[in-house]
């Protein structure tokens, strides 16, 4: 293949970016939740899109979106490229979405060479793995992976509506999402494409890196119980303000957190009753806990919670502590971390071994990875940032990232073939 | 009279309270904000009360409701009986509507004896005195005292609604706002009941206290401004957490207002986007300020602005300021201060100076200031608790309360017969 037509996938690619994007709750800005309206015009979108390159398409029990090319003969086990399709709050484009489109743009090169595969290629758009509507994350993948509790099923959103109904209102079966799950031995593989969400990439001067391992995280929810009272009424030795609380909880999470050489953040963080002149008798806040290795997450947990109790404590406050989610570190399949490398040296054209990276962020693949061996590659992205409008990449490096993936898909089909 | 009718219309003024508290914009708690139909339906029933108390009732052109009985002539300057009926978010019942029931209670005693008073006898139940909806306060009050200002139309509520369409859905005209001003000379004085919101009569064993001044107080809106990134991707060197220099700045408001003897707080933060995902970008924030002399209230604030914008700088933020209320300290008139001594000592029938205190809180009176000398009263409530819904007096405080108040504004009729 030439570089321009590399260039002209990459267009369609980012093109395709813009029209997820148009697919929000709020104009002007990026909000897609899962089971919503605009959830569903996005698997709509996707799900042309598969046809177009030549797919069976599907929208599977969970609100996935998948699409199947067989390969030499019906019903082999499949090789799966994807990523998810539901954002943050005032998202950027290319969390996620990226990983559909140029999934979807090696799909459509390798049509006409399906039938030589030796196992069929898929495309799955996930749903639910930012899980901003219900604080839950990587909902979809584990439903996929066999991975799907029904207890989810009673969390509710931030307008008291539960996850059984809004699944019901997407026109899904509640008591039947277990069955998005694919048997064991369906799948040989998942690769997906991300944007890396760091400056790794942009400092060393690389398109492209290939993901050592996924972080473990922990997702927890944290009230501070106080004492709401008149703010002008209640002298200092009065008073039980959360809030205080909190904010002495925020700093000694980076505090910590820093000192551990993790990452942890507190990104919602709410006063109640939220009054100008109301002492404040509780905060709601989050916390996200991220390490390399399920230890040492876990022992930050630990001294998170012992520093907070004890600032609760001495300020007459209570701390309830719920845990939303929890995922564990993931190593990437060596055999599929060597080919995404070779991938990377064919499209970049160089000898050079591209840089391997632990990603800080959660994805899909940590599911996946319950029923597949899995791979990830990283796209270099402006200035590190995501998670907001911001977020972008090149159309060159979007280009390098369909040609190493196609090249790693073809190689894998030459090492099954042997 | 007798301490058994004193009980009965103390019992009268407490079922009251309960009638108000269930005009909530949300069942089970008390939610009752300006330019509402909850407030609406609380101006009718006091409008109705007002009649039943053989007063001319109506609604003045900012939504105060207002209730006259004339004096020995028509046309007579007022004194004027009041408090407020909107309520902070969650409340407690008494806040306000206490001041509003008082009254009553005594225009209704003095019905019968109003054709002997040398002045006419007015009851207000203003709006808006907490500014809960719009982050406005003394709004009614301060329309009623002539000081109404248009811009305030333009303020818009967490909804994007503004004021002007608040009021113009109320039925108020919003371009005639400033007719519910009195005339200068109309009023001779202003008495307002109010619970405490402290615990200084608890703690000191009595029923009722006479407020000397009122604090000054400062309302701010602080937004703090970094920038929102990937929880995961972003180490913390390339963090600019709005988060982070949102908690310093709480913890410095406390420290510097404890260290300075003044009240200083912050009741209302959020953080955006607000996912447990995203490093937050902007944090919301609410400062409220109060001394006893303006000139503390302004250095304090000068504090801590400094120390926020430092902390600020130092972490890559920016903070942007926005004054919203603005009141300054005010002393209690000191014939009504002795007045309403003198009642309290002849309610509670006992040669005792009742305790004089410094209102931390800010009342309807600090806006009534600037057209008549002002007085108010002081109930004891349970364990200081207010703007909670644990908010509580006692039927015998409040018979004292209704006892002081009739005798003060009898004492006052005749010391200008005389």
């Amino acid at each position: 293949m030439t570089v321009a037509v590399g260039l002209a996938d990459a267009a369609t690619a980012l093109a395709r970016c813009d029209e997820l994007a148009a697919l929000s709750a709020r104009p002007g800005r990026i909000d897609r939740f899962s089971w919503t309206t605009e959830h569903a015009a996005a698997n709509r979108l996707v799900g042309a899109w598969l046809d177009a390159a030549g797919m069976a398409a599907w929208q599977d029990a969970a609100g996935n979106v998948c699409g199947r090319l067989e390969g030499a003969r019906p019903g082999l086990p499949a090789l799966v490229l994807g990523s998810h399709l539901d954002t943050v709050p005032d998202a950027g484009r290319y969390d996620g979405p990226l990983g559909v489109v140029v999934a979807l743009a090696v799909a459509a090169r390798l049509r006409a060479f399906a039938p030589q595969l030796p196992f069929a290629l898929e495309v799955v758009g996930f749903t639910d793995e930012e899980g901003t509507r219900f604080g839950t994350a990587l909902t979809g993948s584990r439903a996929f992976a066999g991975a799907w509790d029904d207890a989810l099923l009673e969390v509710a959103d931030g307008d008291g509506i539960t996850m059984r109904a809004a699944c019901e209102a997407f026109g899904l079966d509640p008591g039947q999402i277990n069955r998005a799950a694919r048997p064991a031995g369906s799948l040989i593989g998942y690769l997906e494409v991300h944007i890396e969400q760091g400056v790794r990439l942009e400092e060393a001067g690389r398109p492209l890196g290939v993901v050592r391992s996924i972080a473990g995280a922990r997702r927890l929810h944290l009230a501070v119980l106080g004492e709401a009272r008149h703010a002008g009424g209640t002298p200092y030795d009065r008073r039980r303000d959360a809030l205080v609380g909190a904010s002495h909880a925020v700093l000694d999470v980076a505090r910590l957190a820093s000192v551990a050489g993790c990452i942890a953040t507190v990104g919602q963080l709410t006063a109640h009753p939220g009054a100008f002149n109301v002492v404040p008798g509780r905060v709601e806040m989050s916390l996200d806990l991220r390490a390399e290795r399920n230890e040492a997450r876990d022992r930050l947990w630990e001294d998170v919670r012992d520093a907070v109790v004890a600032r609760c404590t001495g300020l007459g406050l209570r701390l309830v502590v719920e845990e939303v989610h929890i995922a564990s570190a993931q190593e990437c399949a060596p055999e599929l971390r060597e080919l995404l490398a070779r991938g990377v040296q064919a499209a970049t054209r160089s000898s050079e071994e591209p840089p391997e990276l632990l990603s800080w962020a959660g994805h899909d693949a940590m599911a996946v990875a319950r029923i597949a061996p899995v791979g990830m590659l990283f796209v270099r992205c402006a200035d590190g940032i995501s998670h907001a409008p911001a977020e972008h990449v090149t159309g060159s490096d979007v280009a390098l990232a369909i040609d190493a993936l196609e090249a790693a898909v073809l190689d894998l089909a030459e090492r099954r073939a042997r």
